[in-house]
């Protein structure tokens, strides 16, 4: 398998890239790997992790795409940007997948014009795998489609599925429509309608709506929605468990000598909730709909990070999931 | 002042409801109330309250709706319901404010149709009172409205800044879109137009696009949305919240002795946190809009939170901001 991967892409980059990526090479034995990014400096971060092996290539840019530029105007005008070119890769079947932890809108744009949709699929979706109470979640869409037809929420539902079931491991899984009620009627225009369409599809475990209030039990384990809500979904979840945390923090340091020797006996505990959060354990999220594998890393992925979307990579293929994506629509 | 009270809404009516009118009465001693429900029950509970003043008649009713009945419906059906005559005292001017924790459905259509709107409000929004990090924050709507149009939202935000300025005690509320970017170029379409319209209305302190992740630091007061994404995010926060501090109590419990003794000597942490957090302090949700003084108590309210409800009611009627919003209309 060939991966290509977007050096410059992501808050650490291009350091916690390439050092992931040396890392995932220790493990992943038949992976070859194409770095994009500035030849000199991509090379001098292979030399300090001290790699001396013939599995990473670097493949030489000369532009930046930064958070700051229109993602659509960016992607056309700046051809050599690292992102670009990781990009055409796969398009040119030079590599299997592509993996960036670049600006999420020129990831997203970037894969639709060069690398291109389905057929068959209108709208691909940003489809983040979280951490729940009773084990992980897909929220698919998560950003990119912030206005959806039903018929888009189906194909999400679909491509949720094949993944979950591929990568996860998960034979079954649960499919629900994220919605303000329990009760098929609740909702808006969109979910109401998307209620009727899901309900009325082969091969999917619909299990109805899912209010907001247990997502995060992970019992429901592919949730479709519109990307605005997905991304609400999604923001309020980081934020709300951030804040809760720094809450508890302050308290304990405002409260005395008592609660500070507690601390540190929970320690552990504490430790212990901070991994079962950690996104780092579970990559990137996979831009479904599009006809390549195209894996956007969290912005400020480190090098454990990287090697874990490396790994979840490596499992898209390995499955071939986007080939019973394709079968699914003929059917 | 007069108050009505649905004496059987909610889960712990009439109870918790009659209870908390007696406490109130020792604390607002101008306030009249009039609780409506089947004569016999209320008596007993009033009994058993050992109250024997003159503050709190008993209007009696013959019919209950429960949360199962199609909301409207009932509102329709059932005239002499708890809920229904307590709306009927408002309608009739013989009470200057309505208070129910039953059904959330039932409450809000029968506001509309037996209060009626506000003219020039086309869609009263539910809009709860949230604890958020550096202070309470409100969401306007909830749930009300699923769909909106731009216009509807611009109401909202003159309806919660009158609301945060009266009741809240603040002078200059700042006054937020919650979307998925910062920037005034980012969201689906609803929101788009939505800022470009907040941007150009006189007397708002707009503060720009709010992103969920950073709702729960409470540093913008007034949060306008669509009512399914206020939905989404109050469940997400209270969903979030209440799995984060189960799984801390679980991993505490798991860890073994250690970490017990810790937890121990963290209890006053946790209860402080508990304080912070609870909505009990903050009374019900007005829903603003109507003709009226109308607040939806939480479901689950105890004597506490319906006490709370009271006070919050009354702030509502003594800051004039029913005549505040009607004013802006003109303006």
């Amino acid at each position: 398998m060939k991966i290509a991967i977007d050096g410059m892409g992501g808050d650490n980059a291009p350091k916690a890239v390439v050092e992931g990526v040396v890392k995932a090479t220790e493990e992943f034995k038949d992976v070859e790997f194409f770095i994009t990014g500035p030849e000199e400096l991509i090379k001098e971060e292979l030399q300090k992790c001290n790699y001396g092996g013939d599995k990473i290539k670097v493949v030489n840019t000369t532009e930046v795409i930064t958070n700051n530029e229109h993602p659509v105007m960016a992607i056309r005008k700046k051809k050599d940007s690292s992102i670009c070119k990781a990009l055409n890769l796969v398009k040119d079947k030079e590599c299997d997948a592509v993996i960036s932890a670049g600006s999420t809108g020129a990831f997203l744009a970037g894969c639709t014009f060069i690398v291109g949709r389905i057929k068959g699929i209108k709208r691909p979706a940003l489809a983040p795998i979280m951490p729940g109470k009773n084990g992980p979640f897909m929220l698919v869409d998560c950003g990119a489609n912030v206005d959806c037809k039903p018929e888009h929420l189906i194909n999400f539902a679909h491509m949720g599925k094949e993944y979950y079931k591929g990568v996860m491991g998960n034979n079954n899984p649960k499919v629900g429509l994220i919605n303000i009620g329990a009760e098929a009627e609740k909702g808006n225009e969109l979910t109401k309608a998307t209620y009727e369409l899901l309900e009325q599809e082969n091969g999917l475990n619909f299990v109805g709506n899912v209010e907001p209030r247990y997502i995060s039990d992970g019992d429901t384990q592919v949730l479709v929605c519109d990307g605005f809500v997905g991304n609400t979904v999604l923001k309020m979840y980081e934020g709300t468990a951030s804040n809760l945390l720094n809450i508890i923090k302050d308290e304990i340091l405002s409260t005395g000598i008592k609660s500070k020797i507690g601390a540190v006996l929970l320690k552990p505990v504490f430790a212990n909730i901070k991994k079962k959060f950690d996104y780092k354990e579970y990559g990137g999220a996979p831009f479904l709909g599009v006809d390549g594998i195209c894996i956007k890393a969290h912005g400020s992925s480190n090098a454990k990070a990287f090697k874990s979307a490396i790994r979840q990579t490596k499992n898209f293929y390995d499955s071939k999931v986007l080939d019973k994506i394709k079968e699914g629509l003929e059917n």
